[in-house]
């Protein structure tokens, strides 16, 4: 309290520890247009964990030819593996991705379905039921080899096609996804669309149809600048998991594609102001992104990383 | 709720209108690089009016010399007068800005005063109490005549010298204000630090000390991305009037000293999300934006404005 910032105020009723979900090796890299050497991505990979984060989403075992940027999964992942402590989930799209996964050693992995009819179309040219038949065998088999299975849920508030998506409908899948196994949901809002009272609503509901908030991660995108005001009230309501990339990456600040992930830096500034554990190192972030930038060749898409990079001010350790 | 984006669904607890006190003409102007034409800042208010908005900082009656991007004052207020229902608050540093803004024929006037001694240095070559005993004369003179008078306080989180801020140093010049007559505060976070414990804990004193909230605004930014959580934090103690800028001009998105205001396009879609009442047509507004990012010759800040200029997707009317 000597002047530090953010000044840290703790508020009622939020959790005292967030795991923060680091999505920006994957999901972040994916969505960038440069192409990253697996030697670069393994560094990016080992400086997050130097910076405190414990949960890396490392890569993703889909066909290269859907996501060329993740070609390297299988020379990334044993250049990373070795990161005592930390979990490193990956995304197996289907059998042969969890096979790839195993084969690797991987230990935790992500299924990622649509709670829309138009993007399970777009995004794996299936109807909902079905992607989620085709995930069915993967998840259980990832558990019989005991392996902890995220599922992730996109266009859980808007679609772009269908617009508003019914919380009901999202509830719907969500029930599925644990039915066959999945230990935790990420609650994705793809085109950032929600809003705080959407959130609860969603979450609320979730509850009532007996999915449990210990089990609910959030994975939200600032296209519209929601993103941290949505976790806000996700934490008020006792979610204790949020996704972010570091940088902010996968947006580009100067694209309207933007997908505008949720930066990491900017959730920590909000969290350590709350006074909520996170275990990250905020200045060591703010260095590994903006060292990511420059290999990256342009300016993060973080607000905190582009206020605090480079400069040296009174700021958190 | 035919699939419109932002899908509308209240949260307990909030109120059910806000008061948008709509500051890029004024705090945003003042902050660019470009010196914009009298004739652009006025087609510029009245289309920010068009949208909806109803309260419409013009300028400031500050010396040429420190503010030249704002030196026309005398040209602007006739050219925008005429709005009618439109609250045209203006920026009166001292007696003689006070005389030239009353020689217009101004309804509204504001003081602009700091919670730290370094920023009251460095911004008004005065200590905080004598700053506070220049606005004193002006404020009883303004309400003499008739004036509604708001009272900026700057720096009411962090400070670029002092780093956080102590509620009460801040609490201390807020009864000030409020004793000489100030009928709302706007209360500052200039560097944009707070986060929304923070937020909270101020209001709260305020409230201890005897500023009601209904006398209170909010006047955040962006630099670290805290802007709308802080908002939502505000809004949930009953804050009813938060400042924005449209466009989020001010915050130039590749410079690192950005000031970073709130954009009230983001604000917007949180608001009308949330089913708070605004009066604000955002696609109006966004236009808006967008044809003054053309006049300034770069993209908008806003994340709103990004996503939807241009567009005309299955947004809200």
């Amino acid at each position: 309290m000597d002047g530090a910032l953010p000044m840290t105020v703790p508020m009622d009723g939020l959790p005292a520890r967030v795991r923060i979900h680091e999505v920006g090796a994957r999901d972040g890299l994916q969505n960038e247009q440069t192409v990253v050497p697996v030697e670069v991505k393994a560094e990016f990979v080992r400086r997050l964990a130097e910076a405190g984060l414990r949960t890396i989403e490392a890569t993703s075992f889909v066909h290269p030819k859907w996501v060329p940027q993740l070609a390297d999964a299988e020379q990334l992942f044993p250049l990373v593996s070795d990161l005592g402590g930390v979990r490193l989930p990956v995304l197996v799209p289907n059998e042969r991705g969890l096979d790839r996964a195993l084969a690797l050693g991987a230990r935790e992995v992500a299924v990622f379905a649509s709670a829309t009819e138009s993007f399970a179309r777009a995004n794996l040219n299936r109807t909902v039921d079905e992607a989620l038949a085709m995930f069915e065998p993967v998840v259980a088999r990832a558990r019989e080899e005991g392996l902890r299975v995220r599922g992730y849920l996109s266009m859980c508030f808007g679609d772009p096609w269908e617009g508003a998506v019914p919380v009901g409908q999202v509830v719907r899948v969500c029930r599925s996804l644990t039915d066959m196994g999945c230990d935790e949901l990420s609650l994705g809002d793809t085109i950032g669309v929600a809003t705080p009272g959407h959130v609860l609503a969603l979450l609320t509901q979730l509850n009532q149809a007996g999915v449990t908030t210990d089990r609910l991660a959030v994975h939200f995108h600032d296209t519209y600048g929601q993103a941290l005001s949505n976790t806000l009230a996700a934490l008020r309501h006792g979610v204790g998991v949020v996704d972010a990339s570091a940088g902010g990456l996968g947006g580009c600040p100067y694209a309207k594609s933007a997908t505008g992930n949720l930066a990491t830096e900017d959730l920590v500034w909000m969290l350590h102001g709350l006074g909520i554990e996170t275990g990250v190192d905020l200045g060591r972030l703010v260095a590994t992104s903006a060292w990511m930038a420059d290999r990256l060749g342009r300016p993060s898409p973080s607000r905190t990383v582009r206020a605090l990079a480079g400069t040296t001010p009174r700021q958190e350790q």
